[in-house]
C-alpha cells in the first residue's frame, strides 16, 4: 500500500538546514513498518542524510560544497540565471533529489546521529516543494 | 504491488542525457499512485535528476564532473581499461546507480524543470541496461 | 508486502569494502520480483554499488574521495571529533547512506560487474548498522 503526500518546506536561506521535525509535521502518521521516500521537485536544492546535533557540521558542509564546486568557473557556459545557479544543479545531484528512509514501530528507523537536510544551494531558492510516498 | 520491466537504452557518446522521454517509451502505463525505481546495470554510467530545458547545464555538468574528477591521477593502480574507466566507477559513485520518482494520476511527479539523465562516464560505453520497478 | 530485517556489518578498516555477500546472509531469502532498500544507520559511513571484481579499483576509490575531500581544511569549525570525522560526514553524502536493488526470480538483479560497497570513512569506525527492507 502506498500513502502520498505533497508539502512545501518553508523557504531557508543557502546552506544546509535539519529538516526532520518540519518534515514529520507534513506527512500522515507512519505505518508499523515500511519506507519512506522524500522527493524534491527542484533542481537546486537537494536533500541529504547526515548529523543531527552539532549545527557546525552544517556550516562545514555549505564551506566544503563551496570549495568542491566553486562559483564563477571560466569554461561554464549556463551562466544566465547568476553565478550560484549551475553549482546549485551540480551540487542537487552530487546529494541526489530523494532519501529513503525504514520505518519501523511507526517511526523513522534513523541512526541516533541521523537526520534530514534540505540542501538549499541557490541564494534566493524561495519554499521547496516536497513529495512524501510512504509504503508498506 | 510491484511491476518490473528491464531495457536497453541506446547507446549514447560520453556526457549527461535527457532521457526522460526514452524511460517512458519502454515501460508500462504508469498506476495511480506510487513510486518508480530506476537501476542501471553498470558501474561506469550513472542515473540522476536534473534540468531539462537547457542543453548549456549538460555540457556544464561534462565540463564539472571532468574537472572534479580528472583522468591519469598518478596515483591511480586500476589503469588498465583506459584513463576514462577509473574516473567513471567513481562518478557513478558520486551520482548513484538508481533514482526514484513518485508517481502521481498515472504520471512521474517531476517538478517542471526535472528530468532524468542517462550519465554517460565512458568514452564509447555502448547500449545501457536499466530495470524499472513500479510498486503502487 | 515489507519485509525487514536490521543487522551489523562486522567492523572494518577505513575504505571500500565488498560486502554483497555478507549483506545476502544478514536477510531472509528474497522474493520472486520486489526491490530491496539497503540503509545504513550512520553519518561517517555510506553505501553505494560499483566493480565487484579488481581489489585495485576500491583502492583508487580511497584515494580519489582522500584526494577530492581532504582532512584539516583550514576553515572547518566542526573538529572536535579528530581530522578523519569532518570529511566523513561529507563523503558519507556524496554516495549516500541507502541504495536500492532490483530483485528479479529470488536474486538481487545487479549487473555481472556490479557489488555493494560498505564505504567506511572513518579510522576507527566500528561495526556498522544496516536496515534491509524489502517490498515486493
Amino acid at each position: 500500500m502506498v500513502q502520498q503526500t505533497e508539502f512545501n518546506l518553508i523557504a531557508k536561506k543557502r546552506g544546509f538546514h535539519l529538516v526532520t521535525d518540519e518534515i514529520l509535521k507534513s506527512i500522515t502518521p507512519l505505518p508499523e513498518k515500511g519506507l519512506l521516500n522524500l522527493f524534491i521537485k527542484h533542481t537546486s536544492a537537494g536533500l541529504t542524510i547526515n548529523e543531527n546535533a552539532d549545527p557546525d557540521v552544517r556550516t562545514d558542509f555549505e564551506s566544503i560544497f563551496n570549495d568542491l564546486i566553486p562559483e564563477n568557473l571560466p569554461y561554464l557556459v549556463h551562466t544566465i540565471e547568476g553565478p550560484d545557479d549551475m553549482p546549485a544543479h551540480i551540487k542537487s545531484s552530487l546529494v541526489g533529489s530523494s532519501v529513503q528512509i525504514p520505518i519501523t514501530n511507526h517511526q523513522l528507523n534513523l541512526g541516533t546521529w541521523q537526520g534530514v537536510y534540505l540542501c538549499e544551494f541557490r541564494n534566493h531558492g524561495g519554499s521547496r516543494k516536497v513529495v512524501a510516498t510512504v509504503y508498506f
